[in-house]
């Protein structure tokens, strides 16, 4: 093959984002709602809380009557009702009444304050107040929190325990969600085996797949892992036909580059693809392809692990996001110093693993190829070195993206 | 009841740290084992690549026979065998022979460099050399990623997509991991009914079950959402003591007070059980109250939701992350600046929502009552405010413990 024309990974981004993505939506319950992104904008249904309520255990009264109220001239009123929280109020209080009443119990008609049980004589049929109280005082008004027809929360957040928490509060038992994205994993190579099988002189157990795998269920997406095929264009392009089929997008590793096995070329002429592009102009994962084949996406990446998982971060994951729902998702990225110099600079944008720790980037010494996965093992980020930055001394600002 | 005794954070967090906790362990297939906390060591038990592999496509040579190679005086070689990635070289190299490789493929004996195709004509039978390699150019030695036998991670580390590949490249099929902690949740209250039900004037609907049910969920433990129950003594005894049955913790909300209703201290009583604490000296949820009963822990949260909620951060989690294999977790603290003044000061210490972005620290104003849910929408920290630390100005260095 000859040598194609590359792109710069802000151009690549550019083209996947031109790409309309339309994801599904559906109704589920708010107990399976965690984690999904929300499809709807949510405006309280009822008010909360949903009636005047006491914040305290103490007697409900009116203002009026508790004036001049102190340990000397206590005033004395007639306790007409107890309630506790749960119970609802079957009197109005009068002038000279006065209802005993819990925590989170509904305030009666005609009472507008609360007295703390500690400044009175506790009594059950008729009570001392040792204090007077004003108007609304200890008075927690229906709607205080949360007004019936206010926002809650928009359309593409992220569902935590705290929604979860705000719509049963609601009493909301349904949500609508976007649909979870199905992703399909080929990992493609003669050279592949699964775990679990014995090592065979030549081969090499099959990473890429489990990465992706793993990386794509993190990201909330559903990961259909397909067989792993031999280097072999007409099969290759047979199966990728069939995935697309069954998935809304669908990831390769391997096959990409310039050897004579590199089959995802041929498979992009075989099945007509429209090639978005193939090559990036920065490292690793530089072959890249992404092609669109019957209004899927196929991202073909490198079969080198580190750079499949680096490429996966870069132009993946954002399709991902949208494809889940978040439409306006971004990378976090965030400034570091290095803990040590990064002594190979590159004419191209360099993404390399490392570790940040309160502002402090730390890379796994000497282990950056892209064909090495271990060093991952401890990593937090990639850092991303612009083509122009020449060596990096320690102590020098990176920006990363956190993982 | 009388006013009991009550600890400080810090004192009731020492008491829980005490005691002791001995998470299960089980082996579980690698392809299950994300978000998991591994419960091994984990050894490479084979070398990284397997053997010397081709970082490129081109000639496996001896680089003595390559010494002087120029465009112009090329040395001419014979292909002996054409290996791609997955084959395994049958010949040896010997002088005045090559191998035309593939990027992945093993390094025939014999070989000990490697001359990228570009760098050649490209021949099937015989290859002309247009440069010379040193002894070991462009050669991935065997292990040369990972050793056999070195330590790939560590026990206690929380399983992440790139674990998951790195055990798949050694070719494991299963690993130990730390079973996962079942934990109880029982929201108490005559006042509580489960959303979906018609809100019948007195009640209010029961949020703290489904946050805390999300909350633990979240935080990788299973959740086991116990049927919300009346404020009656002896029923909470039976519910609690059935419930510890079936879980290795317990979370209940409500009754903690000193309120007629308030139930829990009695269910601690009719029960035997050891009170570690009764009340924390900070705010919201002061009353809460953690008890022992046969040997499993019972965690009695405030009702008022965002009490619950906070509570849960400061004393409940790092319990679970102990009872989940995390016996060295932290809780992730930063520091931020406050966006507006902070004007309720306490004598105690005091958690406060939040949302931090690039280090400034946003507060919902007027809405950080500890019966108020809806505010924790946009929230993602608690603000760790000390009891001495008076009125907060607009600018102040506040910690804040990420949610």
């Amino acid at each position: 093959m000859k040598k194609k024309e590359t792109v710069s990974v802000k151009v690549a981004q550019e083209r996947l984002r031109q790409i309309e993505i339309k994801p599904g939506t559906e109704i589920i319950g708010v107990s399976e709602a965690l984690g999904r992104i929300c499809a709807q904008d949510v405006y309280a249904v009822i008010n909360q809380p949903p009636f005047p309520r006491s914040p305290l255990d103490g007697y409900a009264v009116r203002s009026q009557d508790t004036q001049g109220a102190s340990i000397k001239t206590p005033v004395k009123l007639k306790v007409i009702e107890h309630i506790c929280a749960g119970m609802y109020p079957s009197k109005k209080v009068e002038s000279g009444e006065a209802v005993k009443i819990m925590t989170g119990a509904p305030i009666p008609e005609g009472a507008d304050g609360i007295i703390k049980q500690e400044l009175t004589d506790e009594g059950n049929e008729n009570v001392e107040l040792y204090e007077s109280v004003r108007a609304y005082g200890n008075y927690c008004f229906q709607g205080e929190d949360v007004k019936q027809g206010m926002l809650l929360f928009e359309k593409g957040v992220q569902l935590r325990y705290m929604h979860v928490g705000i719509m049963a509060s609601q009493g909301m038992e349904n949500i609508e969600v976007y649909a979870v994205p199905k992703i399909g994993i080929m990992a493609t190579g003669d050279e592949l085996i699964s775990a679990g099988q014995p090592l065979i002189p030549g081969k090499i157990y099959d990473s890429n797949g489990p990465l992706l795998e793993a990386r794509v269920s993190e990201l909330g997406c559903s990961a259909l892992r397909l067989k792993s095929l031999r280097d072999d264009a007409r099969g290759l392009a047979e199966a990728v036909k069939s995935a697309i089929g069954h998935c809304n997008a669908l990831i390769t590793s391997g096959g990409v580059s310039v050897g004579v096995r590199d089959c995802m070329p041929d498979v992009a002429k075989l099945l007509n693809a429209e090639v978005l592009f193939h090559g990036i102009n920065a490292k690793p994962g530089s072959p890249m392809m992404v092609m669109v084949i019957e209004g899927k996406l196929v991202f073909c990446l490198s079969g080198n692990p580190f750079a499949a998982a680096a490429t996966f971060e870069v132009l993946v994951r954002p399709v991902l996001e949208r494809m889940r729902g978040r439409e306006e998702w971004k990378p976090q990225r965030v400034w570091g110093k290095l803990n040590t110099a990064f002594q190979k600079p590159s004419a191209v944008r360099r993404y390399v693993r490392g570790r940040i720790e309160d502002g402090i980037v730390w890379l796994p010494e000497g282990r950056h190829s892209s064909g090495m996965l271990a060093s991952m093992a401890g990593c937090n980020c990639l850092v991303d070195i612009p083509g122009d930055s020449g060596k990096l001394d320690a102590g020098a600002s990176v920006e990363v993206i956190l993982l």
